[in-house]
């Protein structure tokens, strides 16, 4: 039995689960992980709060995680210094859950999202899966939001929800708050729109949140994510922050205890270490500035970078460079940019592992 | 800004979110939870694993939740004696999670689903959140499945999948095994339909589990969690059993790294404990069949229980008998089935409570 043999959804047919390919290799650089594991006194708090969540695990967890989104509201009122209450927030499992519980309120069969591309591939893949029609808007050749472009697509398609990832994956490039600001503003303008700002990575950026721009406009959500700045990718925790009338939303659709006991536990006590991992988060802001400035000297195009991780080439091969890297040892990832590679900023040792493949492959170039 | 102010689906409009009151009451016999925690050599199991995990947890988590797919594959072959492998097996977060992946992947718009009411809730709301047109079929006054019927409501509706829930929430009632093939049958000859048999409560049962007629039906799914018989509703584990192709075909839609390290890791430890946990089930059982005895002597009328809670009445006012008890400290469950209510077998004590809470309340009738 085939998966075509059965009785799936036509557009599925021929599809294959999305994911970066998972290869056995010494230096990882592919998934945009934090290479810092969480500090041992945060791994024992992590043990001893799911220990005591476990002693109530016969009970459904709190369907609200009231006591998380509370922490993650004082986390953003902190580095921020906009203030946000535990009612602005929301979380789930992992952005993705987050963004797809979004669509499924404001998009949905019948709807469309516009998402300016090269982007998060997932924007896409939640839209089409929660039925939402996908528009492709355009960016520069230097890969920033092209306003005037953005503006004519929105008023063109009309779309329902619009993404905007600042930081952008996978070209790591942010967007300044006026550009969003005009977008927002030119969207409702058309009719009433959901401007989603994929903040996953902007603890890495040069650049302040958009977060203080929720203020009066309540058809603004900024997301977020522990699996980057906290190193807590195996967490899966999103979230979100916006009008609390959009919290009151998602929970029309949201699978009912989709949080569990242990995630909240977990997530929890990575709040209280937010000094340390935020530590650890300047320690790769300066390695991401070493390689953009190092490959640069090799003579490569760099996309300016706000995030974890660079984009770099040009290669006339993307594909050859990728495997030549992978033949030294060093997983990089191609999102299918053309002529571009994206590599994760990792430990110094993993940065100069990978400098020393690239110095080489392009000699052979 | 209140939700309806929000650009949300039309669908959406003037709805309020899934679940039970959360009452602060000294006696919760609401949600099927199972009333004895996990014991303490388990607890601490739970922090070892989960600090092994959060080691690591800067990485994203096993994807495909291999070790723990292994874990439950061998927990289904040992109690149905019916070899499971773990490519028949997949795990999401709850078993609502796995429903709503099998919808997207089987429903969906201009598809349909249906089940037979009065039954799990969820079915008919992951369906309609997944665009899948919702079908009720009939069940007889005794809350069984009315075989004829049934296929009379297949061979006119033509549904796509089709949920068995046995036993069925928030009746008790099992289905026979036979029945079920019957209806897999006929749906076959209609069109190739998913039958979705939710076994949720199925280690409470008289009945064995309709796991081995996987063999030779690929179009038929089981599905199960743990937070029944294992005690670890806050978990949010659930998972499925069927032919490998359909593992396949959820994985497209499943959103990548679904779920956790520490929930992967935490329901490894719950595996390992089994048999502990299993009794815990057997004391169930006993005080199940107790309660129903008991509230027959006090001349109620109660469904046949092959689950963890019992279905009893009539009452002509249903919510003031509902309120009754609850004012004697004893949290029970209006599901809206008319003139029943159900209540979730507890611990002695806790059942002892509920007795006497509902024979002074039907005194007072």
């Amino acid at each position: 039995m085939k998966i075509d043999d059965l009785p799936i959804r036509d557009e599925l047919r021929g599809q294959s689960p999305y994911g970066a390919p998972q290869l056995d290799v010494p230096v990882q650089l592919n998934t945009n992980e934090n290479p810092y594991p969480l500090p041992e006194p945060l791994v024992a708090r992590i043990a001893e709060r799911v220990a005591e969540a476990a002693r109530h695990l016969n009970r459904y967890p709190d369907r609200d995680a009231v006591e998380l989104r509370e922490g993650l509201a004082a986390y953003l009122s902190r580095t921020t210094g906009f203030a946000v209450t535990r009612e602005q927030v929301w979380a789930a499992n992992g952005s993705n859950e987050v963004l797809q519980q979004l669509l499924q309120t404001f998009g949905g069969p019948g709807r469309s999202a516009l998402g300016f591309e090269p982007s998060y591939s997932m924007h896409a893949l939640i839209s089409r899966g929660t039925g939402t029609t996908w528009i492709s808007g355009p960016r520069r050749e230097d890969f920033t939001v092209d306003l005037d472009a953005a503006l004519v697509a929105l008023r063109e398609h009309r779309p329902d929800v619009v993404f905007v990832c600042s930081p952008n994956n996978p070209t790591g490039t942010a967007v300044a708050a006026d550009t969003v600001l005009a977008l927002y503003d030119a969207a409702q303008a058309v009719k009433p729109t959901m401007v989603i700002v994929d903040e996953a990575y902007v603890e890495f950026s040069h650049r302040a949140s958009l977060l203080p721009m929720l203020e009066g406009r309540p058809h603004l959500v900024v997301t977020r994510t522990m699996s980057k700045a906290f190193g807590a990718a195996g967490l899966r925790l999103g979230y979100l922050a916006a009008d609390p009338a959009v919290v009151d939303a998602v929970q029309l659709v949201r699978l009912p205890y989709h949080l569990s006991a242990v995630t909240q536990a977990t997530a929890l006590a990575c709040l209280e270490h937010t000094d340390t991992l935020l530590g650890y988060v300047e320690r790769l802001k300066s390695e991401r500035d070493r390689l953009v400035a190092a490959l640069r000297d090799l003579g490569l195009e760099v996309t300016d970078s706000d995030a974890n991780f660079i984009q770099f080439g040009r290669f006339a091969d993307t594909h050859a460079v990728w495997q030549a890297i992978l033949d030294r040892g060093v997983l990089v990832r191609d999102n299918g940019v053309p002529g571009r590679l994206r590599v994760t900023a990792g430990t110094p040792a993993e940065n100069d592992a990978f400098l020393e493949a690239v110095a080489t492959v392009i000699k052979e170039l």
